[in-house]
């Protein structure tokens, strides 16, 4: 893009190539609504206003024009495709901008697969920007593909595509002076870091902000955010598939009339089918505006606000020498979308983008070592800790269980086995507990997502289809599976790095329904994700009793449990 | 700083240094103002709220805590004072941080000066940024002392203390595409360009944008200001010794209750005095909360606002990491100062510093060629192109008289020679017509102030007389005199670049005062600032008629009078 086309477009010494007419156009810096013409050349806007003429005039009749949205924190690996294949559905929705962390991936492939993503995020249709996986892995309490320190994210500092540092989430290794984590901070001071400070208030939350926080997206509550607000942290206001807590925020926003110009929306995990049915940021702003959050300002949080935040230049609002990324609302405040344009192209215009040559290594992932035929024997005891599955959450209960409450559960289905196997490097960690609440009559589900390490986790009612359950991911290199009696009763390959599929978004979105139909037949209880609550159970750092390939795991004291 | 020193404190296993106790507190990211403590370590904050203790704890007894203000846009040469001594006087009201651009020290001394400034700009009690002069020279239509190509600018692009690129003055560069003018607007694209803008609308105003501009400071009215918001540039409002924009811009703010959020507080030239009197920004923000705009929204573009334009990192706020620059308001609406705090130094206990070591050439810039005896001559003609004066403003009338009339008024008083001689590297340049209305009875009045270029002016009514003023500012090596009879009645020496005094700021004022006293006494109008006005009789692109070395000038038509 020449500066010189620019300046003589918007004199119209050379017609624009694209001039959309009469529009109602959303000025993010004034918080108008005005009334003109947008005139777009080379994908960007080079002049806003009253009688434009291009070489192609469309008449917007009227509409309103936005922003394309901005969708400030997500892991793109949580939808289950590829970086390409998502950023066409967030696209179709209007988001031309997401800002993600690939996290999973880089716990499975470490740099390689950083590098991979970046080449992603170059061909993908939106513009897609990567924040720096912080901690990987996330934690010491268990084994994961690969290890990220200052020293191998740094040459990435520097990328084009890169704003900075990705959610810190050691907040103990942060307030505790952890050495690898300075590094990190130290590392990235002047640029943008993400943080992750659920709960964390007072002292302690500003002790973590001294460490270079510029962010926070885990506010539950708006006493939460207001505090967040107060210490200088940008919030990021969350409304994905697990968590949702966008009522909660901006409901004490537009009671307090907080200043909103330090805070964007974020989904941070949401399901494909969640974005096809309702957007991701789009949906934000529309149930902000339903709260009773004036629409502009719910368009600048969308827009221009996440922009400044992470200091995205030319992006995020209607205004000459920004991106031609736009929405056209047939009502403003239903968020309802006539067209999207990226770039100045018509997103109906826009084809699905190849998909990149992921690193081959990427797609073999999934190597544990063999299992001893013991590895699903749990020893006799007087009394077990287990594993209490909670509907609709993703925290677990910790609870105590006589050795013959655990044999009836295992005979009245209250009670599975749970197992935990190191599948990275074929390190030959695995542990084996009991669960209980899951459901499932007999047989056996497993899967390669498995938060943060992504090991193979596998729950099941007899030990041969678990064994199987794991032979069966190996064979399909990563994805879930469901065994009974021996037998694949149903299997959803995700191929790359264990953790999304290769397939296309329609392809993709009947297949996980059908498997996610499997598990509920073979009996998981119908108010439990069949698959991404037992992804969650391997995680260490949400309460309460969790299990990794190196043993159960008490998360409210951080110790294992003999 | 090390972040460890900072997050310890903050959570008090080490006690801060410093906690100022029971203030009220401006938090400029929720535009609420909070009871608290403010606790300070190693020049930062480390934590804002109740119940910190530290190792010296100050009350507030309630008064008002502000982050300390920002000069968005200064040009320091203006207060005639070295960098060293004028951030000493903005401290003192309350400025913590200054953005300038060496504009005028760049025109005589190039990228030595630049070199120069930015060194002062570290030893420097506030934080001082540089924006690189874009313009110099200002104009092809004069000698300057230097030349500042992309070429030359390039190597100052990422020194730490350089946001980007100063006032683009060249609007007809821009919008004609100058190559040299693309050259520097492509190597600062990604960064901070200032724009100056004066007037330009619409489809020029958006092509001017399109170059890369970002802020600009010229709107004089309400209107102009928001026009300029709407495409996205960053206002300025401009309040300072000789052009006062608040008043106009603020009322329209204030009655359209229009977003503030990109808008910032500057002075661009102020006089010291004007300063030591009412303060810069402190006055600004004053004169906006009369006008009724809240405190706190002043507040918040006199501190946040200007940061986050500049992209200044953990400057703006009275919160944890940031740098502990303060303003204690014993009263929020009249903004009447208490005290200051610089990196948690109270003003009062920091000391003027050192003057820098300048380049030895600095000091030595007024280098003319020796003049011919008939320098003054202006060749008989039937009528003459004069340089109309005019009261209290920096144009000038283009008036037509007749031989008799000139003759008249050199002999009545109300005519004088002008001259300007290039005064930088022996040139030989010299220009020399009639000025009308400036007063003067006898003698001559010079300066090594003229802008941009900064060569030699002098205005008299007789030939010797301004010889010996052309003389004496050699011999004083650039400044003010006035002469009579052969005779120095008074000399102000501007030694650094011929453009500010070495004396410090108790020293030099009363000496200002002194020789515009001495001006007066020689019957220069009352109603001219004998000096500042005739400065600005060489700049060409100010309307209507000038005079630069290579001539009288039309500035209407951009053309020489032959």
């Amino acid at each position: 893009m020449e500066l010189e086309t620019l300046i003589r477009a918007a004199q119209e010494q050379e017609l624009p190539e694209l001039v959309l007419k009469n529009g109602r156009i959303v000025n993010v810096f004034t918080g108008e609504i005005l009334q003109g013409d947008v005139a777009i050349t080379a994908g960007m806007i080079v002049g806003v206003g009253e009688d434009y003429h291009g070489r192609k005039e469309i008449d917007l009749e009227n509409r309103y024009v936005a922003p394309g949205f901005i969708n400030s924190h997500v892991h793109v690996e949580s939808s289950m495709v590829t970086p390409e294949v998502y950023s066409m559905e967030e696209l179709r929705q209007g988001t031309t901008t997401i800002i993600t962390d690939p996290h999973e991936i880089a716990n499975v492939g470490g740099e390689a697969a950083l590098k991979d993503i970046l080449r992603a995020a170059e061909a993908s249709p939106v513009n897609y920007y990567v924040m720096l996986p912080s901690c990987v892995p996330a934690t010491p309490f268990e084994h994961t593909g690969a290890e990220l320190s200052a020293e191998k994210l740094l040459p990435f500092r520097d990328e084009p595509l890169v704003p900075g540092l990705g959610e810190m989430m050691n907040t103990v290794g942060v307030l505790g002076l952890d050495a690898s984590v300075m590094e990190k901070l130290r590392g990235f001071y002047d640029r943008i870091i993400d943080g992750h400070a659920p709960m964390l208030s007072g002292k302690s939350l500003q002790a973590y902000i001294c460490g270079g926080i510029d962010t926070d997206h885990e506010s539950i509550s708006y006493e939460e955010a207001v505090e967040k607000l107060r210490c200088g942290l940008h919030v990021l206001v969350r409304e994905g598939s697990a968590s949702r807590n966008l009522t909660a925020i901006i409901k004490g926003v537009v009671k307090n009339k907080i200043d909103t110009s330090r805070m964007a929306f974020c989904t941070d995990d949401k399901h494909l089918a969640d974005i096809r049915k309702k957007g991701s940021i789009r949906h934000a702003v529309k149930k902000a505006i339903t709260l009773g959050l004036p629409p502009v300002r719910a368009i600048q949080m969308a827009t221009i606000n996440a922009a400044m935040i992470y200091g995205l230049q030319h992006i995020g609002a209607v205004a000459c020498r920004y991106r031609a990324d736009l929405v056209i609302l047939d009502d403003l405040d239903a968020v309802t979308i006539h067209e999207v344009y990226k770039d100045g192209v018509p997103v109906s215009s826009i084809r699905q983008p190849e998909r990149i040559q992921y690193n081959e290594a990427l797609l073999h992932t999934v190597n544990p070592a063999p299992l001893p035929a013991d590895a699903f024997v749990i020893p006799e005891k007087e009394s077990y800790s287990v594993i209490g599955i909670v509907r609709e959450q993703i925290i677990t209960e910790h609870l105590h269980m006589t050795h013959q409450e655990v044999m009836d559960g295992l005979k009245n289905g209250t009670v599975r086995k749970i197992a935990v196997i190191e599948r990275h490097h074929a390190a030959g960690f695995h542990a084996c507990a009991y669960a209980a609440n899951y459901g499932l009559h007999h047989g056996a589900v497993a899967t390669t997502v498995a938060h943060d390490s992504h090991n193979i986790i596998v729950i099941g009612d007899n030990d041969a289809d678990m064994f199987k359950a794991v032979e069966e991911l190996k064979a399909i290199q990563g994805g879930y599976t469901i065994i009974a009696d021996g037998k694949v009763v149903g299997s959803l390959p995700l191929q790359l790095g264990g953790l999304m599929s290769l397939l296309s978004a329609d392809a993709f979105i009947p297949q996980l329904d059908d498997i996610i139909q499997k598990a509920y037949d073979a009996g998981v209880d119908p108010d439990i994700d069949p698959f991404i609550t037992l992804s969650f159970t391997a995680l260490p750092v949400i309460p309460h009793l969790r299990i990794t390939d190196c043993g159960l795991f008490d998360a409210d004291t951080f110790r294992f449990i003999p």
